[in-house]
């Protein structure tokens, strides 16, 4: 025992956030014991309300406490148009970003057969159901530019052979104010070979 | 408004934990709603729990829920001697190196006139009475070695002048371990100062 039962408790449960350790645990312990009590309660608070309330949208599957998530409710966006992302945070990245104006679908992880996660457990079968009412037009496939997130777009792009459901994949290239000797060799490849025209480079 | 009104006021509140930023903030809210729900519960549960019934023991002032904490309950440690230091983080750092079989009292911070911090606000009435009582026969001022911490150490010395209480300071040095090319000039200097016959470095 280091502190007493609670305070070694607390300790210990801190760590099921990412990234904490035993000496930041501590750090944030007695932080919140001796210096932030009210600021701990508003964090008892919300974290509860959060994992007792927010659910997943039952259109798009993102996190909401609502049936439908606000871009899902949204009429101003255009419903031809779905983007397929692997996590609530690159759905919120891509609309950081600005400029996507249609909708999403989260799959909440990647094919992975090694570890049992299949078709339904990304909700494929959803996916499947959504598209066969026929407002789709085009889907975009942005799963990480991983080897699980190609293979579930190839998966997903398989699927949908002769649907006539147009098909996109985000442009590989080098990334926006980075400097080339720091761009890792796979990269810099893809972007050679989808180099274009110099001045179509923004069209 | 980034995900849902829930999971946003979350991401807010999670910023009450020190060192954490805004994508720390989300990585985490999404780590526990995504893929760790019972470990939110089971830190909701502790956190709450440490925030209602964890305060300061009657004696030394540490972190406890109980009235005495078990370092004041244990008859086995010496009374003679009484180790005074800034925070519960460092008492627990002296107990883990092992050694010391003493009491501690703990300050809570320093003296810091600036910031309107005095004698009072760091229990200094309360270690008078405790040495008021007469078992104390060594008091060990173990504050930072800090422009605080020593002016702390100093102005309690000061009070003591003439108790017959027989006071000491921890050692100063460079670190074990260390390479002397890294020690900062101070620490150096200092252990120059204070540099003992060769046979009795140990002693
Ligand atoms: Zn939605
Ligand atoms: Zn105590």
């Amino acid at each position: 025992m280091a502190f007493s039962p609670l305070v070694d408790q607390l300790l210990e449960t801190l760590r099921v956030l990412p990234g904490v350790g035993p000496k930041t645990a501590q750090r944030m312990a007695l932080h919140l014991l001796e210096r932030d009590r009210d600021g701990g309660r508003r964090l008892v608070a919300s974290l509860g309300e959060a994992l007792e309330q927010v659910g997943y949208c039952q259109r798009c599957r993102t996190l909401t406490e609502t049936p439908l998530c606000t871009i899902c409710e949204d009429a101003r966006r255009d419903e031809g148009l779905l983007c397929v992302v692997e996590s609530p945070a690159d759905m919120l990245a891509i609309e950081q970003a600005g400029g996507y104006r249609g909708h999403y679908f989260v799959l909440h992880g990647h094919l992975s057969p090694l570890d049992g996660i299949g078709p339904e457990d990304i909700g494929l079968d959803q996916l499947d159901e959504r598209l066969a009412n026929g407002a789709i037009e085009e889907l975009i496939l942005a799963t990480n530019p991983t080897v699980e997130g190609e293979a579930t777009a190839h998966y997903i792009a398989e699927q949908l052979r002769g649907t006539g459901v147009r098909l996109s994949r985000l442009a590989y290239g080098v990334p926006m104010g980075g400097e080339l000797e720091y761009v890792d060799g796979g990269t810099l490849s893809r972007a050679f070979n989808g180099r274009l025209p110099f001045a179509q480079e923004s069209s």
